[in-house]
């Protein structure tokens, strides 16, 4: 049953199409779910809560891949490698975080993504009490994938962080809630295949999905290859990993065959192209990979490697690395590049019912300031590239999430900013020392 | 003589190095020039107006190469390559733009760029008295350059648009005010070469920098080929236009030949990267023509091919391009981005004394807020980083152009930028219409 009724001057369903829908409003019942969406005139007659709060809504944005609690280490090592940068400054200093120090990263970093419109990110991390105390507090939804690395395998062996991930997903999996669980095998350079199916096949097993990274370098792709006469893709392939439901982030290195198997499967990629160019990895090839079938969603990684967590870079980043690498302008209209932020993203984390704004979706709702001034003149066949290019987190004004408004005109609602920001600055200069 | 001081945690004078001073101070004269720029502890004792402002005082960004009142245009064509864009969107719009029009335009580019902390663009562009109300009543810095276009040349004679540039540099070129003036002859493909000597002949006489567009996309370089037997940069050569100062923006499709060509005058290039990516033009090789010693500068570009006018993210882009390109993290660190965001396009749109603080230049001066959630953990060691990738635009709070304080908190001093954003986007709609 409708409580509550937005009305804005349009709104951007981004349910399947780029359609806008003039003088539209959105229907949330008290669960936070959406009742309806329409032209205001066509939507049932209704005389609860109404909000003529104009403007343009939007689904949340979804981060599909992030290690948000990175927070704290964000910039530490710029101008190095990835296997560099990971052994000698990322790993030594992960290695002494404390829970307290992952909450308070990931809520900063959660606050960051909510101001900026992302109402969801899917983090490859660990501590996941702390990471879902951490969004709870802000508001945020979360999809917690806790990491598998090979040093937690005692002989090489799974079983036992396998267990701990099945007992994380028994305590936070919510699906009617703001929380639901993956597993992140880490990669193929650092786990067997082996170990990689062991935890993919439990994942199966719980009906969830597998994010790890893959193809993200080209030392990577080459050390894989010399190392088990296959490409990592070819492995996930041999090892039935590609049974289920995938989310692979990066793909820079992927070949023209890799791409043909993982279009055959239900993979989605996550395409970070900021973090993929500040590391000097490179430059995914996003509509060949749309072109097989793959579901292309964006993420932003780390925020110690773009660094930062506005989605919206990745959004205006995706059609112009397609453009300017394939020199053709007309790759990745705005409308397939807010696709990938929204709807793609959603599906490729796992959530069917956000990223868009349709009957029975979560009420995870953005509204666009139209008044900006990316938005002149504003032609409505414009709209969405001044959105994607001229636009972005700068526009964004308030925030829902499952009906709850977390963002009320630039202000955080639950937590105070800049709370935060003392708090992980603290720990972050504590973890360099 | 020091009339007031500003009191910073962070001076970051840009002056020839990276240098961050703490506890740091900038004197300023009644002139608007800066007196003394250093350690508090370390300046002159002093006993008129100071103001302890904190943050992080560096100078203002500089825009060198746009088309500032495409506002008016933002997003129009999107998807279509540079060549059909000019001539079915573009140019015909343009052709129905009046003064009026062209103002509006400019001012809210210009409040757009001061938000942002850009104090200073060089525009190619005409209605030259429009445009120098619209930059003054804003209180940016102009560097005007008067396009020269081949319709403008009765019978191929370019003589008369001179005499007119000419008149705009006596009427408003004034090196101890905000405006001065260089000379815009479009482009190799649109021009003769002998035009374009022509206008950089008299450029030279007047002392002052030709602008113009080089080596954008594959289809000129190719049809400048075709129609000459030499490349672009081969006629500037050969045609004398190197012997003055030249500012040419994007420099795309440069052969190895071209970049030691040009590295050997007094030439910068304008890496525009966003619109070189959303336009499919390619990718500039930044490095290589650092390494022939071509200064290279950062700009936008027009708002209808980025589209935005935040220059921040030219500067993030730079480095990303390069490092992805070149497969090499470690290349443009973010110092570099910031060089070439300040010092060197001061050099390049012909002001030395902009884009950094140090005694006797412009008191053109931002404030960057170091609460900024980008600015965490904020080691001081990291600092640039944090701001180049992630804190940028969203972290100017506070911008002086000449001392004069044009931004205060987030808000234009001088104008109403809804007020702007009304009036463009009436006149941009009704072009469009």
């Amino acid at each position: 049953m409708t409580t509550r009724r937005l009305i804005a001057d349009f709104v951007l369903p981004m349910d399947g199409s780029a359609e806008l829908i003039a003088g539209g409003a959105v229907d949330i019942d008290r669960d936070g779910r959406i009742v309806a969406v329409g032209p205001e005139a066509e939507l049932a007659p209704f005389d609860g809560t109404t909000d003529r709060i104009g403007g343009l809504l939007m689904p949340g944005l979804v981060n599909a891949h992030a290690h948000t609690p990175m927070t704290l280490l964000r910039s530490a090592g710029d101008g190095l490698p990835l296997q560099a940068w990971l052994q000698d400054v990322a790993w030594p200093r992960e290695g002494r975080l404390t829970a307290e120090d992952v909450g308070a990263g990931m809520a900063l970093g959660s606050a960051e993504m909510l101001l900026a419109g992302v109402t969801t990110s899917c983090e490859m991390y660990f501590q996941d009490d702390a990471m879902v105390d951490a969004v709870r507090s802000t508001g945020g939804r979360l999809v917690m994938t806790p990491g598998v690395l090979s040093f937690m395998c005692p002989n090489g062996d799974p079983g036992p962080r396998i267990a701990e991930l099945t007992a994380v997903h028994a305590a936070h999996h919510d699906p009617a809630g703001r929380v639901t669980v993956g597993f992140a095998p880490h990669s193929i350079y650092d786990l067997t295949p082996q170990q990689v199916a062991a935890v993919a096949a439990q994942a199966r097993a719980l009906d969830t999905f597998v994010h790890m990274h893959l193809e993200e370098t080209e030392t990577e792709r080459r050390l894989i290859i010399e190392k088990n006469g296959a490409t990592a893709t070819q492995l996930l392939a041999d090892h039935g990993v590609l049974e289920g439901r995938l989310l692979a982030a990066h793909g820079v290195w992927l070949s023209d065959e890799d791409r043909s198997i993982l279009g055959a499967a239900d993979v989605a990629v996550a395409h970070c192209p900021a973090s993929n160019l500040k590391l000097g990895s490179g430059i995914a090839a996003v509509t060949a990979m749309q072109a097989e079938g793959i579901t292309v969603a964006l993420g932003t990684d780390g925020p110690a490697s773009n660094d930062s967590l506005n989605l919206w870079e990745a959004v205006k980043l995706a059609p112009l690395l397609a453009r300017g690498a394939n020199h053709d302008p007309s790759l990745i209209p705005a409308a397939s590049a807010l696709d990938m932020a929204t709807r793609r993203a959603g599906e490729a984390v796992g959530l069917g019912n956000v990223g868009r704004l349709a009957p029975g979706t979560w009420a995870d709702v953005v509204r666009i300031d139209l008044d900006h001034p990316g938005f002149v003149p504003g032609l409505e066949e414009d709209l969405l590239t001044n959105l994607v290019f001229a636009a972005g987190a700068s526009a964004v004004t308030d925030v829902w999430v499952a009906g709850e408004r977390v963002v009320t005109d630039r202000t955080l609602v639950r937590v105070d900013l800049d709370e935060l920001v003392a708090d992980a600055r603290a720990r972050g200069r504590r973890l360099a020392a």
